[in-house]
């Protein structure tokens, strides 16, 4: 890279950080990575680990990074209070973390909240502004896959409402830590457990806690096979979810955004209640999204 | 003590055992304990661990144990092959262990296995056995807290049905193991807070995975507190096993089998839906149930 970037975008979740050299319109000329994710970090050690990844891209004069994610919450550099829902998924300014590098600034996008049910999001608000900024006019409801999956209702440019839960998170708990181990520890993946799975959790949702405890007594009484019950146990997690879903997808416009296995997943759950959702890219949406925010704090 | 027991009983979970002298007529002479559980040992080393615990008792004569638990299953001292359901609590012989001191015979109570939905049990197929001994005639719905509460269905003398729920394990794995832990820790107990978890599990059911990640959001949000936080994430769970579970209770007659604080909290529950249940000691139903696969060995 022979001229200094525009703007830099980050992306500082829990567990890794991602930056990007970006032009004014919007290009990457350069990419960094790290592992220093918030989980690792106290407030003095994130410029220093910023610097590390983008210190190559900066010279005399100033440089504006604009970042979202777990950077901004409470236990991370600098907190970015929430901004509240229903409304655009990136209404306010940016909050500024302290740095001493001459000529750096880096802001830092809030989150977003919702007060009934209570619910929070950092970093999603982004990709989905990026998704509107790349698709506008889309209405529906997008899915995000992840440890703690995000359904958000968009109307009209805004966030209406979303809805968090924990179901990845369960499935490793359950997987890690419970006597289930004995009985899904698996590289393998059986899928036609995991629809079976999805339609059991999708049809009696309140049969949940004894439809785990079977897993485990069908691994003992009838040889079911660590493949199925690992991927048994995903579907009727995930089945569940979609019980409690249901209006956020039945006859609704469905887009899924993500990335990886969690996609094929969460895709052949969905089209088997016959919804066909739309895909995007998470780090397309991030990029443009980041982008967006750049622009609307010029 | 002065004269040997007439036999033995012993009582060998996975986590602890216990043993009791005993006189033909079912009287407790001596007891003694030990955290030697199956989930500590190999085969080989059960005799010994025995025999710390009842060496003291034993003298050159014939000694029989009676033995119920973990200790049968297929990673226990030997196998003590299932019995099905429906049936009698205490329906088929014993499995002998191998010993090698003179004079000692160690049998095994076999489990209870059900096809459809699987299920099994071992060692409270000898309490349900042991209540029967002490309430004859009783019909209703036995229901055991612990780590994988059991419903268990009784009727003229025998077990009809049975459902285990996970619902214990998953409290302790998403309590310990989740982004939960920064919210839920706490030695406190807002008993309130389970109430209102339980009655929203039992109405809404399907909306579990979501109300989960809504007691973190909270927590941000709203200052939920770790003692209500905890005890919400507790009756949420049992809330939902108490939906799956519906027919087992509703309109039933239901029996509370446990110790300590666990049946506190599934009494709450219980009552909070108008059902008074009446109550047993689990030790005494162990002994008595005990004392009666002895009789039936005979």
């Amino acid at each position: 890279m022979t001229e200094r970037p525009d703007w830099i975008a980050v992306d500082w979740g829990t567990s890794n950080v991602r930056a990007w050299a970006m032009t004014a319109e919007g290009a990457v000329r350069a990419e960094a990575t790290s592992d220093k994710g918030m989980g690792k970090l106290s407030p003095p050690d994130y410029e220093p680990a910023l610097l590390d990844m983008i210190g190559g891209w900066l010279d005399r004069g100033p440089t504006r990074v604009v970042a979202c994610g777990m950077v901004g919450a409470r236990q991370g550099w600098v907190e970015a209070p929430y901004a509240r829902v229903p409304g655009h998924p990136l209404p306010a300014g940016l909050t500024l973390a302290p740095t001493t590098t001459p000529g750096l600034s880096f802001g830092i996008i809030p989150g977003l909240a919702q007060s009934d049910p209570a619910d929070v999001m950092r970093g999603e608000e982004t990709k989905v502004a990026g998704f509107l900024a790349l698709n506008p006019g889309w209405d529906g409801t997008l899915l995000l896959p992840g440890t703690h999956p995000k359904w958000i209702s968009v109307s009209a440019g805004e966030i209406v409402a979303f809805r968090t839960s924990l179901t990845g998170e369960v499935f490793a708990a359950l997987s890690g830590h419970t006597v289930l181990r004995h009985s899904v520890t698996s590289d393998d993946w059986d899928q036609a457990a995991f629809l079976s799975g999805v339609a059991e959790g999708l049809a009696r949702p309140e049969a949940l806690m004894n439809r785990l405890f079977a897993l485990r007594a069908e691994s003992l009484l009838s040889g079911l096979q660590p493949p199925a019950a690992k991927a048994r146990l995903s579907g009727l997690l995930i089945g569940t979810d979609l019980a409690g879903a249901r209006g956020w997808w039945l006859g609704a416009r469905v887009a899924l955004m993500g990335a990886g296995e969690l996609m094929d997943t969460w895709r052949a759950a969905l089209q088997a209640q016959g919804v066909a959702p739309e895909e995007a890219d998470a780090t397309q949406a991030t990029l443009a999204g980041l982008t967006e925010a750049w622009r609307r704090s010029q």
